[in-house]
């Protein structure tokens, strides 16, 4: 059994992660950290991560971070340090850096540490993934569309310096992206939408080597969600995922998926990298982000408030 | 004997790549490739490169990438398939992932990469690494100011959105930190400077993870140039850097140094990635600039003309 305690109570924590843990033999929930009250869900609540991290020694062998990014990086040290094994959620830091820095410690320290990009568990990705092997990409076309008031109410920290504005939604094609396209994902050009009042874009675009490879991220659609990634081979292949990987369309026709299962199979690769003592960090998606902030042009949008 | 051959001739080239060539008998010098026109150096010369790179099949063994950072790593990726070792003047690509690209491409095809970051060589590099070995940092204080206008006369791409702004000149004092700092220097946050009618910062400001630990580049100064390192050791040892490294004062004391070699200990290096058939591809200086630019605050300033 992993005993296994969650940082940060938030909407993924109790929407995604909590079911997770519940519906998976292999995993007991034994406490949470969050500053925002107890959740009332069970198990022992500490308002301060430290203190629960001291609380746990001996009572949990795992840890889950799903705070804002910013905190992860110090919360996951400490965590390793402790002797836990660490789950991130994405983006799992806030910089190459504090990746590279929490990977050493880890191996270092002979600790497991995961990032967990959701979205790579979408049903459509493997497919999708096996759907394009051995072809060359001619086309490809990532929108990833919806509305900021809608998926991110009242988040402040989203439009702060490094909260990654809309790479916060637009970083999940980039790590489906990684996940079904063999050759490196360079970027040539970008531009950053960033409202007059804020210091993160509202929305991007991402010009990719390659003749005709973009990504255009927008959080100023209020038409429902566009979360789209078409690619076209030079073979003549139409792959298609709609629906952040829930549906996959292969030269137009719907392939059958498995159902949605992103955050238990989530867990269930958790347990199976504890049980190899393995670590896996996946800096590319961040990687990606940071090649864009670094050479985008950028332009002054309406205010948003 | 190793037969090189330049690629972008500019002042670095002639300042810089010429001498150290000639200086070291290793070297031959067999071309050079250019758009600006014959620089009437002895050698062939080729309006375009890649012109050079078929004319030096057989006739070069190495390509030295002296132009503006963002045609290099197209440069280099048609110069390690075509069969040649390459060296990259700094900083060594636009982005992160051309530098990876570039680096596994270099390994899957058995050539040489190497990223000549030349203010490693400063003379006082390696005497302040040994005279910081072991110790706890307790402030740290970079201060790398100039005058633009003296240093970067008409160089337009400097300001354009991948241009690098002050970075350019401020990653020098980065790509020494990562040698003196033997902790990751993990980028808290950071204030970008940005002219109004311009893409790239004038100044930037960077907060390190360390209590007191912090970076100022301005290409707004005038009274000469301030080439600043300061650190101070917990156990109470003052290290400074000055003059981009060509100075070394510990506790106040002058150290007695090298003459300043940085060109021809870099094609020293070079010879020696060379004849061991090795890679020395570095990216953290690269990597702390990326993250200074995912997080950083920006704000606009007077316009540069």
């Amino acid at each position: 059994m992993i005993r296994v305690a969650i940082i940060g109570f938030g909407k993924i924590a109790a929407d995604q992660h909590l079911p997770a843990i519940a519906s998976d033999s292999r995993f007991e929930l034994v406490g949470v950290a969050t500053p925002a009250g107890d959740p009332d869900i069970g198990v022992p609540w500490y308002g301060d991560a430290a203190e629960m991290l001291a609380a746990m020694d001996g009572a949990a062998d795992a840890i889950a971070i799903c705070t804002p990014p910013a905190a992860r990086y110090a919360l996951a040290r400490d965590a390793l340090q402790a002797g836990f094994d660490v789950l991130l959620e994405k983006p799992p830091t806030t910089t190459l850096g504090e990746l590279d820095a929490l990977e050493a410690l880890a191996r270092a320290q002979g600790r497991v540490l995961y990032t967990a990009w959701h979205s790579q568990y979408a049903p459509g990705v493997a497919p999708a993934a096996a759907a394009l092997a051995g072809a060359e990409i001619d086309t490809l076309h990532i929108s990833w569309r919806e509305d900021v008031r809608k998926w991110h109410p009242g988040q402040e920290w989203i439009w702060d310096a490094g909260g990654f504005g809309v790479f916060d939604t637009g970083i999940n094609a980039l790590s489906i992206l990684s996940q079904i396209v063999a050759v490196p994902l360079l970027v040539r050009a970008a531009t950053l939408s960033v409202p007059e009042n804020r210091q993160a874009p509202i929305a991007a675009t991402i010009e990719f080597v390659g003749a005709n490879w973009q990504a255009e991220f927008d959080w100023r659609f209020d038409a429902g969600e566009e979360w789209l990634i078409q690619i076209t081979t030079c073979d003549g292949r139409r792959v298609e995922l709609r629906d952040g990987g829930a549906r996959l369309l292969v030269n137009g026709v719907d392939q059958p998926l498995e159902e949605d299962r992103e955050y238990p199979q989530i867990y269930d690769r958790f347990a199976t990298l504890i049980d190899a003592r393995a670590c896996a960090v996946d800096r590319e998606p961040l990687r990606i982000a940071a090649d864009a902030f670094m050479v985008a042009r950028r332009e002054s949008v309406a205010a948003f408030r």
